[in-house]
């Protein structure tokens, strides 16, 4: 197809796919005469991630080709790419330091693994100094409940992974099983792992805070009998 | 005290408090003098709210305006009190029209009170049509699972409002009471109502969303063998 199909078909304007190829990001299309070039549905497809991250998602250029990047090459080793491509999301906190006392002592609370190297640990550090600021911490106790809430949800993400990049827990205790192969799962899965992670990460974020916002409105009328 | 130790004890800047004095929403000092005013530690509870809201959460100064008379002056009835609240917080979504066909089928789905008039519903029909747009639709096995771990962690926010204005559950049967004596409660605690689900909400999505990634992080860190 031509660019101003291509345009129609994507809902992209003609000049923004322009920029988009001056960019690197998307491909050259086949060339065909001296002018024109022919794109198809790879093209399509790769048009359509770039404006989820950068219309829906509201990514900057630079955090988009670090995702492409990483969907295009991903790592041998998951973890650590997932770990690269959820970095690129935003909120973009600072580290501040290597000191992050309140997220640590939330996560061991928790039980869950504790990186001071990954920006969400960052991020819930800056959370908690401005309840605490703001005159109403956290306490052990709620956030018992949130981890409790939270932990299940979670486990329904990870498990939905496309092609089962991120195994299923397959052992008989209930704990989650270490798995060893992860160098050997295909790059194909690898890279769908990583657009699954990134896009549910950054779209699924307001679904999970409007809901909340919801929910509160449902106790609020059932008890107040509006 | 004078006005630079209510800056120093605030942590706000002198140009700051006499932006917030000229807006309306800090109280004048006792005057002390021509030129000088005295200040107490309703003055500082107040400016230490107006930068929660200011700074924390990021309210635009017309919104704190907005979230300042509403705890100044509680309407009676305080489910529309606390609607008119968290309406002041962002996002700030267009209604849009007033159809929110993807948000109404969720909220009836669960079961929960739709209210189109409400901006998280709005919120939620925007971010829906996202993640559709994306290709990552919203399933109703996903919303099960998202709806069963948000209200319970709902339900503890709303248990935690202080001075018992927004009453427990107290019913044999485990529903909710329909409390009709919302007309009856003290001003007072229908400020401290309105107060705490403005921070709570605006404070908390943060915490919330960064120990949503942080589960995200602790199970591939477990399946993965990180």
């Amino acid at each position: 197809m031509r660019i101003s199909e291509l345009a129609r078909r994507s809902g992209v304007p003609v000049a923004t796919i322009k920029f988009y190829l001056r960019e690197g990001i998307l491909p050259t299309g086949a060339a065909r005469g001296a002018t024109q070039a022919d794109y198809d549905d790879d093209h399509l497809n790769r048009l359509r991630l770039i404006r989820s991250l950068a219309e829906l998602a509201a990514l900057p250029i630079a955090q988009i080709k670090t995702v492409l990047g990483l969907i295009d090459h991903p790592d041998a080793d998951l973890f650590t790419t997932l770990g690269k491509a959820i970095s690129a999301l935003p909120p973009y906190v600072e580290s501040g330091g290597g000191e992050h006392p309140r997220a640590r002592a939330a996560i061991e609370h928790l039980g869950w693994t504790y990186d001071e190297t990954f920006p969400a640990t960052w991020q819930l550090e800056r959370a908690l100094a401005a309840v605490e600021e703001a005159g109403i911490p956290l306490t052990d106790e709620r956030l018992d409940a949130y981890g409790a809430a939270l932990h299940p949800m979670a486990e329904y993400d990870v498990a939905g992974a496309p092609g089962g990049a991120i195994d299923a827990d397959a052992s008989a205790t209930g704990h989650p099983v270490i798995d060893r192969s992860a160098a050997e799962r295909s790059a194909a899965a690898r890279s769908a792992a990583v657009r699954y992670a990134v896009l549910g990460t950054a779209l699924y974020e307001p679904v999970v805070v409007a809901l909340r916002r919801l929910a509160h409105q449902d106790i609020a009328a059932r008890r107040l009998g509006a």
